[in-house]
């Protein structure tokens, strides 16, 4: 068997702890696949707890990040300190002195993907990042080499495991988003700053990554429309329910005649989908391609060894590649780097869904017909309409309209004009709808 | 760019019109993905039917498979004939003629793929089989690349689409077996003799296949246990749903301290699981494996473009390899060739579950007392026990009881004991029940 490979790791926290704890366990088993041995032999971090599930004593353990990307004898750089500044500086530092990288930085690569990959392209060295999207999930994978024969029409996944398992809960126990919130950060699978996980901001951050690998297009991560789930009532889980519904953040790419829509939002979504039924922290992502049809990947997102698993899988995947000719390597965004398109980010008000609209108003004769009145004026149809007393104050209504798929332009100005109706209290609640059929 | 790959394909059935649909339809999208065009310039086929899906002026046509298996232009081989015998002899000659092949062939592999892989070893060149187990699913590049840092610890499957078709309609209108193969038949979803699909035996073939690639152990056919859906009755499905699980042929591979399971046949699984979902003709493939837990695959099994996605899907991968260092590629059975290990295979009777059991008997006082007390005096403990009456016959009782996971030797031997009772009425119905949770 040849030499180890050599490995650096930048960073030995929850995600480098399992990738430190892997390699190790299953040494002989990775071996037994890569061809050679795989091992970490220095590591940098500012402070090491001792852990029952790795050992330290074969590591040269370091504060200096330079020590590490500079060590002539490392074939392989693992960063994993996060953030998208030293980060990146470790990164392109490496690349610079021709060491391959895997990484599960995510948003690192959806903000300077495009910058990152061009460089390792100069310099023939690879760039890992499959821990960076769905953690132990094999998606880069799937969508970058398995679906390769396919033109893919469009992706749709719960890639924030925080907000699906606020969302599962608040469905399962009837509670309020603000009540699971501080149950999910007791829990610790909310950060005490949750912004980045609960304004689909995480998510965006992967389904960048996810568009420009299944349409071949670059990194754009500032186009992608992002909103959260802090408006998300019981009321609102309790209809979807009754209608045959289950809400889930997704992260949607979709590729149009008109251009590719990027959003991350809260979605109805029919209950009998398979991924409707993904709940808690478990991530899914179901890709819908012209030769293959809907094909759906589940998993674990985030967590030291689901995430590890990727890490590794990327050593494995880089291990067997080291000898190869550049030139023939999977390309980092599936696509060859020259023939990338640059087709246009559709902006959030000309994409077309269907919706979910609550509107809540004084209980008065004739509010129905001119509610509807003003949906038909915007050539919004109608699939289904449900007019309800809340229990707290039978004074008003709720009426819940499902809509066909429309421009959301044209959700957006009837709206506006049922709010300006006189007996309507509050703002309409509106939630999109995808069907995922096809 | 580089000069086009040359493809041959054997066979022009309903998977070779689906490949040279998708790789004329997409072309240009798999080049920008390959580097390469990937070109199909000779065919063998015994008649081509005219399609409207793709076009065959530029394919040379020929009735004689040696010309193609033999041309010195082609670069890859598509074996796309079915059958182990032609099939086999015409991939051995491609291979020592320095040609990579591409195959859909499931019982191939499954039996010869040792041989195969053997002499392709010898002759530096590859074999693409992802389109043989579970259709466009990628599900091995998933096993032997995704996963490559995990010990796998087991793997269940629906990854037979007519077995699942007929289950789904049998608990859907609540017909029995018979009826259900019938209207399969007359849809085309099951062959006019359905042997191979309802008895397990397609499932067997896969499950070798994933089995070899999960656990390091070379194909072994033979040893797979097999038991089809023919005596699954309306009733067992009816008691399945009322006690929350759904009956689902599952192919299970399991590594146990004891060693390996490899086993086709009817499973109650808690209808809460995800897979206990998947309907229809719909495939989907759980690993369970050490760091990244589980993980679900999930697509069509088979059909013209869905199964010619994977097999696209492998000649991308292998014009991406071609001037690649043969000892540094994907070993083909995902672990180095002179480490796979033969971890016995257990025979039915030494593997570990839970189980269903409906026993039929006439009502008297003190049976079920002596079905609890042969079940106890067998080391098997009971889950939960119901006793019903069936509609039919008012004088006889049905009594189902799941069982705690016990061996399979000692609930045989109950049964035989149950079964020779005063009063017992015809044999006792067992099903397998597997939780699925770790």
């Amino acid at each position: 068997m040849l030499n180890p490979v050599k490995v650096g790791i930048l960073g030995l926290g929850t995600v480098g702890g399992g990738t430190v704890s892997i390699l190790q366990r299953n040494a002989q088993e990775i071996a037994r696949r890569a061809g050679r041995e795989i091992v970490i032999t220095h590591a940098c971090a500012k402070e090491i707890k001792p852990s029952a599930d790795y050992r330290i004593e074969n590591i040269a353990l370091t504060q200096n990040l330079e020590e590490v990307v500079n060590n002539p004898e490392l074939d392989i750089i693992v960063e994993l300190l996060g953030g998208t500044t030293i980060a990146k500086e470790m990164i392109l530092k490496a690349i610079h002195n021709g060491k391959h990288v895997v990484t599960a930085n995510k948003a690192l690569i959806a903000k300077y993907g495009n910058e990152i990959f061009q460089l390792a392209q100069e310099k023939g060295v690879m760039i890992g990042f499959e821990a960076a999207v769905a953690g132990g999930i094999p998606i880069i994978k799937a969508i970058r080499e398995g679906l390769s024969a396919n033109k893919i029409q469009w992706v749709a996944g719960i890639i924030n495991g925080t907000s699906n398992f606020i969302l599962t809960e608040m469905r399962d126990k009837g509670a309020e988003f603000a009540d699971v919130l501080a149950e999910a950060q007791r829990l610790g699978y909310a950060e005490q700053d949750p912004t980045f996980d609960i304004e689909g901001i995480d998510a965006a951050h992967k389904l960048t990554i996810i568009a420009a690998l299944a349409f071949g297009i670059p990194l754009q991560f500032d186009k992608v429309y992002t909103e959260g789930i802090t408006q998300i009532s019981s009321e609102d889980i309790g209809y979807a329910n009754e209608l045959g519904y289950r809400i889930k953040v997704l992260g949607i790419a979709k590729r149009t005649a008109k251009g590719v829509e990027l959003r991350v939002h809260p979605t109805f979504i029919p209950h009998r989908r398979l991924i409707a039924n993904v709940d808690g922290v478990m991530n899914a992502v179901l890709v819908h391609a012209d030769a293959v049809g809907h094909t759906l990947y589940y998993g674990a997102g985030a967590g030291a060894e689901p995430t590890g698993s990727a890490v590794v899988a990327d050593l494995v995947d880089v291990t067997r590649m080291l000898t190869t000719d550049p030139n023939n390597r999977v390309p980092h965004l599936a696509f060859q780097p020259d023939s990338l398109q640059d087709i246009p980010i559709l902006p959030i008000d000309a994409i077309e869904t269907a919706y979910y609209l609550r509107i809540c108003s004084y209980d008065r004769p004739g509010m129905l017909a001119k509610i509807t009145g003003i949906l038909s004026n915007n050539n919004i149809s109608i699939e289904a309409i449900v007019q309800k007393e809340p229990k707290e104050n039978a004074a008003q209504v709720s009426v819940v309209i499902l809509t066909h798929r429309v421009v959301e332009r044209d959700v957006n100005q009837a709206i506006q004009a049922i709010e300006q109706l006189d007996g309507i209290t509050g703002k309409v609640m509106r939630i999109r709808l995808e069907t995922l059929d096809k």
